[in-house]
């Protein structure tokens, strides 16, 4: 890993760079065939392609009446026939009209459709219309949307409840998905202790493991708990030793220019490790390494660093190992409804939210809790040597765009 | 329900405002107990009250030495002792300073931190600063966070990552949540065939029941697949009455000024009906009423409109209905990037893109499919009886912020 050739800082710009590289040099191929179904929150392996036109057939938008436009000559027609949704119609007899309904194949012979709104029915239950007519008028021609053979869906794309509704209006059951990955999570230090047992002294909760785990998992990863790593070099050897069958370790805190890193020395000894020193706030410090062959990613330990960096750089880096292209949240040039008066030479990402159209940031953006992320709707980002006044336009990305 | 006292069309805020009324006098206020690994996605019963400060001790900011200012005359100081993260440090020697790491407790009698950058170790390992030292300086106080009693997350609050996060900072190990609503998907028309099956004439897949029912599972809802309702008065009857145990019955297509409407009938009959004609497009019918005292809501047939309505309506009317206060999307004037010279009576929601900071809108807005909704990253609003040139700004819905 040639990551340490930045005289000072990393701009985030080249650690993403980086990270994308790595993950494509480790893509995860394998597929499998899921039925739509289980199939929600997968990455496409394969391009859909539509195997039918959509519509199908030419249909009907409206409830109305159908009719060769060149039949109308101003004289009431007979309604030869009634066309539902679902039922294939006769051809359409010449000199009449069709009843039809919206979405109602057209009858062969009639190219144009009047909403019943302008049809007036004769005494003799025959029909006059009251407005001119186009030809083609209300008809959804067959193939409009989607022709047979077109790429519907590029590879790589992540399936929500839009694209696997499409799939299913293209007749699709299965889709063939890349594997899920399998990510363990690993917290360092002595004095983290899990939810629901007792504090004791100089000991705080573990927040990250529960922010990562339900994180990669709508994400769609397979999570393999790594617990608590002690710090002690053998037993961190022998923990990340019985992770050989994941696809990426990420680890919380640890890894610093403290004493006591334990996780790195394993690195170093077994591996690789390259300590980055990202140009952003929160969240300075990040691993990227591996240990026998298994890629290592180690975040901050602060919950708001980890939750910068995850969403920031290892989101996208797992996205992309899936071979999904679009890995960057939307953001939004937005005006700030703050000022900036000391420029930092490490860009910001301030837990914010959006008052009266202006970006608001938690009044303690301290990188300990996550209280300010569950109060924030989004993270602005301060340019690294900017300052801000209030209007002025600052990135605002909603946290939507990267927790799933 | 008293939804049809609108003279001509109903504005999408008036329909919201009474879905939230309707949601606010069926509320699910069951509650039920889980364990934080099963609380992603569910939405939280009872506020979170802080049991402790957070931190739970005064600690230091970064790795370096601890001392209390008073002791530095400029003079090297002796270090007493070493406090890693996790530990429980004896009370500082006077007129001494300890080593100490990120995270770790402060000893009794230090008030201030150095970092190691700015400390040299004499030869006889005593240590002396390089800088002027401010008291205080990288102490994080106990309770600079949070303070034990603080209302951290308010009931209502719907649980992902970050508050799993912040919850299990606090010690939390199971959280009070509502139950999961139940909602049956029904599609009606005889016109539905199941993705797998082959297509007969005249008959098109059912995208929407894939669309809905991902679509509710990641709003934490538990999805009774009640399948296409035939074109058949008592078929429905019997359908609808077969669901008395659900929450809600979430219908699409079939309710319409057309003439198959079974749906409607059996609601009338046995319950109450409602259309709205709602002032947008797509998405103009929507039926809301009840059948036997269960809540349905009619959505329109055609995806795009499903998408529109769903999105808009039904999703806040089902997270309201779950005591979630926040219910509506975030939205970002942007500038757009085409021209609308046509006035509308009825607000349309675009299927768009940011391109270079602008909405661009998918070229085939038809409601009839959802190729549109997967190439787009939002919904982009454009009001009624406005038009607008380049450069001209409309709300943009991130998909990201209706689709979880």
């Amino acid at each position: 890993m040639s990551g340490c050739d930045h005289p000072g800082l990393m701009p985030v710009e080249a650690a993403l760079a980086r990270l994308m590289l790595l993950a494509e040099a480790t893509a995860i191929r394998e597929t499998e065939s899921v039925a739509l179904a289980a199939a929600n929150g997968r990455v496409l392996a394969e391009p859909l392609i539509a195997g039918l036109d959509l519509p199908p057939w030419a249909n009907s938008a409206m409830d109305g009446y159908a009719l060769r436009l060149a039949d109308w000559t101003g004289q009431p027609l007979t309604v030869s026939q009634r066309i539902q949704a679902g039922s294939a119609p006769a051809p359409l007899q010449p000199g009449t009209c069709a009843r039809i309904f919206t979405g109602a194949p057209l009858p062969a012979g009639a190219d144009t459709v009047e909403m019943q709104e302008n049809a007036v029915l004769t005494a003799d239950e025959r029909v006059t219309f009251t407005q001119p007519l186009r030809l083609s008028q209300n008809v959804r021609p067959q193939g409009q949307e989607t022709r047979r053979g077109d790429n519907v869906l590029a590879a790589g794309t992540r399936l929500g409840p839009i694209e696997l509704g499409l799939a299913a209006s293209l007749g699709a059951a299965q889709l063939t998905v890349r594997r899920r990955p399998r990510v363990a999570v690993l917290s360092t230090g002595d004095e983290l202790v899990e939810p629901g047992l007792p504090l004791g002294p100089g000991q705080i909760y573990n927040s990250n493991r529960r922010l990562l785990i339900a994180w990669l998992q709508r994400l769609g990863c397979e999570v393999v708990d790594g617990g608590i790593l002690a710090d002690d070099l053998e037993l961190t050897r022998a923990a990340l030793g019985a992770l050989s069958a994941v696809d990426l370790i990420l680890s919380t805190g640890g890894v610093s220019v403290g004493e006591a890193d334990f996780l790195g020395v394993a690195l170093r000894d077994e591996g690789e490790l390259a300590l980055w020193k990202l140009a952003i706030k929160p969240g300075k410090p990040l691993t990227c390494g591996q240990f026998r062959g298994v890629p290592v990613i180690g975040l901050p330990g602060n919950p708001a660093s980890t939750l910068v960096t995850f969403g920031l750089l290892a989101r996208p880096y797992l996205l992309r190992r899936l071979g999904v292209q679009r890995v960057e949240p939307l953001g939004f040039a937005m005006p700030a409804g703050f000022t900036w008066s000391k420029p930092g030479n490490r860009r910001e990402y301030l837990r914010a939210r959006l008052e009266h159209g202006r970006v608001v940031p938690y009044p303690n953006q301290s990188s300990g809790v996550l209280r300010s992320a569950a109060w924030a709707e989004g993270i602005a980002e301060v340019l690294e040597g900017t300052t801000l006044n209030e209007g002025d336009s600052l990135r605002f990305i909603p946290l939507s765009e990267i927790l799933g």
